[in-house]
């Protein structure tokens, strides 16, 4: 009964088998590796993008704060949700990568930015010349950390009110399958047909160890970001290893099947919650993650029953919890705490 | 004939057998695995140090830049070797990390800082209050990037110095494994019985698919440390594998049995190069890395009969290369290119 | 008419008078000059200090910003009104110097923070552990950017919920004469009697042609700011032009003079307006900075009749305007904006 | 008898005048003043470039210091002589800046970097790829902190190599008048016909109170340089007092006036230097900085008979002194000086 993250997860074994593959022989460092031009080749094809250029690190934290100080100067403002992973679970990330850029809290129900938020922090910053920080560029997440969903549509509309004042913008996909699978949009749909320039491809949460892609949809920067990611010791001198990774979780559609799985799960866990007295959805639920709230003493129930997750603040007289399903989670796993929460 | 690097090798057997174990089931994450227990209990023991903090990061660049930037303000410099890899080979790696830190270039043969080339260094910076920047810390490589050696009593003659100037002192270990094993000291005499405070202690070019450990003698500063890796991004989620590799490594005397098999491999090759017409090391090679000198054209024909080496400066009228053994390289590798730089 | 900005006064002649005295002759540089020994001893007199340490730089930006950098480490929040000078108006001076710590807004009506306010964000930050940034310290300015003054009072209740958090606070004084001739406080009452730190203390706007200085209540981080300052290029060589401004402007109240004749013409201000139809204020304005909104039309009518000063966001159906006092202005300016703002 | 630095001089009684006249009435702040529409003219005329952009602040750290971090990335190297002032006299401030850029010593006699040594060190960094810091750019010093001068010829020998590689060229010009005067060479000759892209032009050093001009060349990165400067802190509310002292320096050859004293005071210094015993000049001194040596116990028998300045290293047997003229110093200083020195 373990939903506390998506990260407390395993690999898939098609990831570890990848892995031990790659160990024979000797290999070229820090990307010259083999399997990393298949993975860039994969990327290329799968999101349709035959230019982009496609990078790898092994944490979420180093793929979001290395695009973000590419993307923008340091005298600029970073304009994503108050409640974005990069705005309170990195300790800082973007403003030491960017050498001090000011991320904006844009606000949105639910963990979602909407055009006429974007458009209300959009007039408030940038407005008085030299002696304010400029407009530098936009952040999305999808899955957002509220575990909702953009669609294509959705993110389109905010990307133009970015492009339109000449923005570049970021995708935080730390959960972008799990998007993907949710919305039934294709990697292409999700990214630059929607105007976004640089995504952070999640695999460690997915099933993967520690892996996760940068990709450039416009390549003009790749040597600056390659340059950002050796300076931040984020070039792997055995890349094999992250190469590996990628390219397992990418073939074969192995990435959307974990998503799928996962998803599952969540839409298991909703169906279920629908029986548990009381309970409700703060947010909804599209992909793995749930957001309830439920009658007090519910959490020290479950809890004392075997169940692991986050407890989270909840309205007025109930209690909360965050439930992340991963593609490890069972049917068994569900029932399970499903039947612990209740009475 | 693979001798580019130790990082070009494979990990060992037991380390990809350990992964595959820490993969069962659901693990808490960033750092709190039970694994992770285990591998500080290890270091303590193996180094003498029941106070020392231990924290894992996957890259040496990481290590070595976290551990500087902990130990010396912006407005300071960073003594270490003209050729040290934090000064030519991270991309200004220590500088990012430290806001801006000064290295200053200590001179010395074969790689090595000695106490007549320090006490140059520190006389000339610091000397000038406010408008130069001020002494800030020491920073030595053991294995050194010429492939020489330490001894701990040298390691000690230098920390002397700067530790009566007030200044701490950090041992980038890349190849920390190698050096105990060719100079037989135990860890604790190679570090803090040293005066060393702070360790990079390498895994990845050992035997390990990328894990580096950062070992602080005095955990003054530990929680500190914490926040800069987060803030980095070098904070694992799945921090299990970083772990599961240490474990093992650190098990039953494994790394010191994979550096005894690189560094015989480079005593082998010593030996072997006495035969190659006019071939002479410009430094001692008491490790597993070698810089010889031989007759033009040797490179050439080397290459062609499939050797995989870098080719280096070499003095007038020679060619250079260096080459690295690893704990998978066989004395058939070595006899194979032995024979391919023969005439 | 002048009346965008007190910073569009020009010095009072005392201070051109000092400067020029100070002219004579060679003097030592970079603060080792007679003047700075004098008003060192002044400020320690005129703050009931004797332990203070004080530095000089020319502009605001350049004292609060080393200020922050200096008591707060990068990976921590500092906490201040959503509106200050520091959050709006220095193009992330705060960020840029401290390495990129996160300004979080604090909120609360007529550019005050409140007891509430605080504690409502100190709640939201640093409770995530190693995830989110720390909490830093707390940053009040008085006379607030919305005009307003803080009673010593009201500034120690701020303090003291910081301070039981361990946290460090700075006054960003500005206007900091304004403030005390608005509230009858005393330099101690208004500062470390009241739990700051260090303060801002402004001169530029209040007369002098561009000076501030930096007062250090507890000096223990004296020489960590001079390499900070100098570092930062607002180390002065011919320091005794700062020197002489500030030493004129402390010598027999004169910078209480200044600020009481600023501060009496914006009480003029607000008498008069009680005169123009339709007009009201937007906040209490006890000091030289005024916030009134009135009938759409009114702003363009006095800028057609020769006023100076910028206008403001305000109320639906109105317009609004900021009007700053400074020590040159006269009655007669006063009188003759009022006339030109009515109909 | 005060030779202790140029900084230590007065301002003339002209830039103490036109600070006078500026003060009367209000002004437009941060630049807008209509004073300094008339420097942008001035500069542009003098040194025959219309395009130009001309930015002020008050001191040399500052003008250097933003001048390389606009023309160099973080992870890029700052070609300089070893000597030079950003190398040793600025606290890290070119570190600070641009967010950790590496700065590499130059080598070269006399203080002067010679197209010899200028290409060695090109030519050893950035040839490792991602993992060295890339060129980045060359900074000059003219007079060199040597007291030394580069004709335009030299100038533009050194920055034919660095643009040949596309590395721009910066000019810390802190006693740019007494360089051109040494050499006769007009403004533009010694800066932007000689390869040079943005000179830091000193007006502290040589009369005024405290004052320095940017001026960029090709004005494509005038608006990030109006960001870096607010940013720093380094853009003055009260900008008048700024623009009052570079007009009145600019106007009527002021400038190279004050220059031609101080290079005469220098060379009357030089020419009685040769009739004290035994001493000797270090480094030829065609300007108003001179580095003698001489017997042991001169420098404390003059110091006794009342002359200040800075004793130097000198070689074996000898000590050394620097001898620093401004434009305040007068004939009869330097005969009183040569007078204490003689036995």
């Amino acid at each position: 009964m373990f939903f506390a993250s998506d990260n407390g997860s395993g690999a898939a074994p098609e990831i570890i088998a990848a892995l031990t593959r790659a160990n024979d022989g000797y290999a070229r460092s820090y990307g010259a590796d083999p399997i990393m031009t298949r993975v860039k080749w994969l990327i290329r094809t799968l999101f349709e993008a035959p230019e982009a250029e496609v990078y790898l690190v092994a944490t979420g934290t180093a793929a979001n704060a290395l695009s973000i100080a590419m993307l923008t100067p340091p005298w600029a403002a970073v304009f994503g949700h108050g409640e974005a992973h990069v705005a309170t679970d990195e300790c800082g990330a973007p403003e030491f990568f960017s050498a001090g850029a000011k991320l904006i809290p844009v606000a949105g129900d639910h963990g979602k930015i909407t055009p006429a938020t974007l458009t209300a922090a959009l007039s408030r910053v940038g407005v008085s010349g030299v002696h304010g920080v400029q407009r530098g560029m936009l952040t999305l997440t999808n899955v957002t950390e509220a575990g909702t969903v953009y669609t294509p549509a959705e993110i389109a509309a905010l990307t133009a009110l970015a492009r339109s004042l000449g923005l570049p913008c970021h995708l935080d996909g730390a959960r972008f399958a799990n998007a993907l699978v949710a919305t039934g949009a294709t990697p292409a749909e999700m990214t630059w047909k929607a105007g976004i320039d640089v995504l952070s491809l999640g695999g460690t949460k997915n099933g993967c160890l520690g892996v996760e892609a940068v990709v450039l949809f416009d390549p003009a920067k790749a040597w600056e970001f390659e340059l950002r990611r050796k300076r931040a010791g984020h070039l792997f001198s055995k890349h094999r290893y992250l190469s590996a990774q990628m390219e397992a979780y990418l073939t074969d559609g192995l990435w959307l099947d974990l998503a799928r799985r996962a998803n599952a799960m969540g839409a298991r866990l909703v169906q279920g919650l629908a029986q548990v007295p009381d309970a409700r959805l703060l947010h909804p639920a599209p992909a793995n993650m749930l957001f309830p709230a439920w009658p007090k003493g519910t959490n020290a129930r479950a809890e004392a029953r075997g169940a692991i997750y986050y407890a989270m603040p909840a309205p007025e007289g109930m209690e909360g919890a965050r439930l992340v399903a991963s593609w490890s989670t069972t049917g068994e796993d569900v029932d399970a705490l499903l039947a612990a929460l209740k009475p």
